[in-house]
């Protein structure tokens, strides 16, 4: 008994000289099993090694609008590096002023998904990037018209090849999608209080988001939502509990069932990602849902059959409003000029 | 007789001791005289003062799609960071994909000219900036809806305030226009070749750049095209000898004539700056010309009557692609996002 305070004492010496020997709050440590921090650099892409003059070149044909038909729209046109990567409308505008089908998801983070789009329909950032540019309501052009745009640019030419060394015609489609592929890996927002708090920073997540969070897991979001982007891992019928009205779920747009010809598909889209989905409002693939509260309530309603109280509505958007990461600082490149034989617009 | 040889030493000895005193290259000294160095600061606008906040400020506005009714067109949109200033189309593409009558002028040095647009009907950046957003085939809203649009972004509150501090509602359009016009001056090109050359580096200019600087000067280009941006400064009838073809003028666009509602200014326009010239093809109010040499060509014949030869063409051509100065470095802005209460896009 005369020994107790001098064990004590020790016991305590033992656990300030060993703090991860702490048990760790339980909700953080769900949370580090459910999600995943986004990492201070961006990943490689298999078979696309990234380099400094590929990054660049990728940047500079992110933002050239020459590689649409009206040289009009660039990939930025519809993924604004200022506006979490996204474009703020329902639908994007394309060639013509067409609507797109679906709201424009985000560039930021689209490395760590699956596959891109909303149906999936491109398994990678590769085959993503070169569908937008010749897609007839999008950018509108042809893959041959693409390249025969940019081989008529001299400045192309030096960039091209110090992106792709040792190709002896390296401007093809392959590698403007290759290199815009690079760039868009680099748009990553790291950072997020919602990182900080799961790498240890206590203060980083403020408690509203913390009640959040644990809603977040408890009502059964983060079983699609789950993984570095909170999303993007999984394919999942819009209305898995109940049809939600066809406001948000447009009868003519079957999703995932066009790629795979499955009727057990039918109505079925990749569950987004939530990073910064503070900032790209509008929401849902049919771009339906302008406000997170509104998002939370459908999603609740016809992924899990609940009707959540406002005050767990509030949680769960403040857990959403933290993970908000670091944007992109992104310096608008100076592009090659068009000269007196470079292909016109298209009129 | 005998002191003849050390006089000359003397004087050789005092021309090497004061190289200042040494005769200017005439062909400089002329051209000093007609044009002017692109400073490294761009100077101050009148009641306007620059700040960094506005800058910033300006920067965001000019990249915002939100200050279009679609939200879907930016001043960049048209007037392209990386593309010198312009959009590389005859004429740009506005609200619900209609047609701008006229070339879109590169922003890029427009501080150092008298008035802006084709037809000079804005005196000033400032006046200038209102423009586009709210004309019906831009950008199409209102100056009351650009204003709630923006009050109705909870982020440019501050951005605001900084910009204008003071103020007790500063969310005005006339400081939209304040801040976008301060942005716009910062986008200065110097240290072109020309420049470094005028400044005394005589081997930035090439022989073939200097033969075309004396021919633009004997053929009388430069009576039009002078001071800092090689025009900009006056006003001219587009066929001045000779009206060119209408595919160059055509009939419907009378230019300054709407304008003023003088005679005088029938078919009268801007005569353009000519800094970063090989940047921004097409060239005249009416996109018509997509090299250098056939805007040459055409402007020697309707303007001062002179068919010039091909070599002179050459030169000619050689000197202006040695206007093309230092392009402005710009960081993508991140712009504040829409919440639930913004004003959404205008379908």
């Amino acid at each position: 008994m005369r020994l107790a305070p001098l064990t004590l004492a020790f016991g305590a010496a033992l656990v300030l000289a060993l703090p991860t020997a702490r048990a760790e709050d339980p909700l953080r440590a769900q949370a580090k099993q459910l999600f995943g921090v986004i990492p201070e650099l961006a990943p490689e892409l298999p078979d696309n090694p990234k380099t400094a003059a590929k990054v660049d070149l990728g940047r500079m044909l992110y933002f050239d609008p020459r590689l649409s038909e009206s040289h009009n729209i660039s990939c930025n046109s519809c993924h604004l590096i200022g506006l979490g990567g996204a474009d703020g409308r329902a639908n994007s505008i394309g060639h013509n002023w067409q609507h797109g089908a679906r709201n424009a998801p985000t560039v930021f983070n689209a490395i760590f998904n699956t596959a891109q789009f909303w149906d999936g329909r491109a398994k990678d950032l590769k085959e993503q990037a070169g569908g937008p540019i010749v897609n007839p309501i999008e950018m509108s052009i042809t893959k041959s018209h693409a390249v025969a745009q940019l081989k008529g640019i001299p400045g192309y030419a030096a960039p091209f090849k110090a992106a792709f060394p040792g190709e002896s015609d390296p401007i093809t489609y392959g590698n403007i999608e290759r290199a815009i592929a690079v760039f868009e890996s680099t748009l990553i927002t790291p950072d997020a209080p919602f990182d900080l708090w799961l790498k240890g920073d206590d203060a980083a997540l403020a408690e509203p988001a913390k009640k959040g969070l644990a809603i977040f897991i408890d009502a059964g979001c983060a079983a699609c939502h789950n993984g570095i982007n909170i999303g993007g891992r999984m394919y999942a019928p819009f209305g898995v509990v109940e049809k939600p009205g066809w406001e948000y779920l447009p009868p003519n747009d079957h999703g995932r069932l066009a790629v795979t010809n499955t009727i057990a598909d039918d109505y079925v889209f990749k569950v987004p990602g939530l990073r910064n989905v503070a900032l790209t409002a509008p929401y849902f693939h049919s771009g339906s849902a302008w406000s997170l509260t509104q998002a939370v309530t459908v999603m609740a309603r016809s992924q899990l059959g609940k009707t959540l109280s406002d005050s767990e509505i509030t949680a769960i958007v403040a857990f959403l409003d933290s993970l908000t990461g670091k944007q992109p600082q992104v310096v608008f490149p100076i592009l090659p000029p068009s000269v007196a034989t470079t292909p016109q617009p298209v009129e």
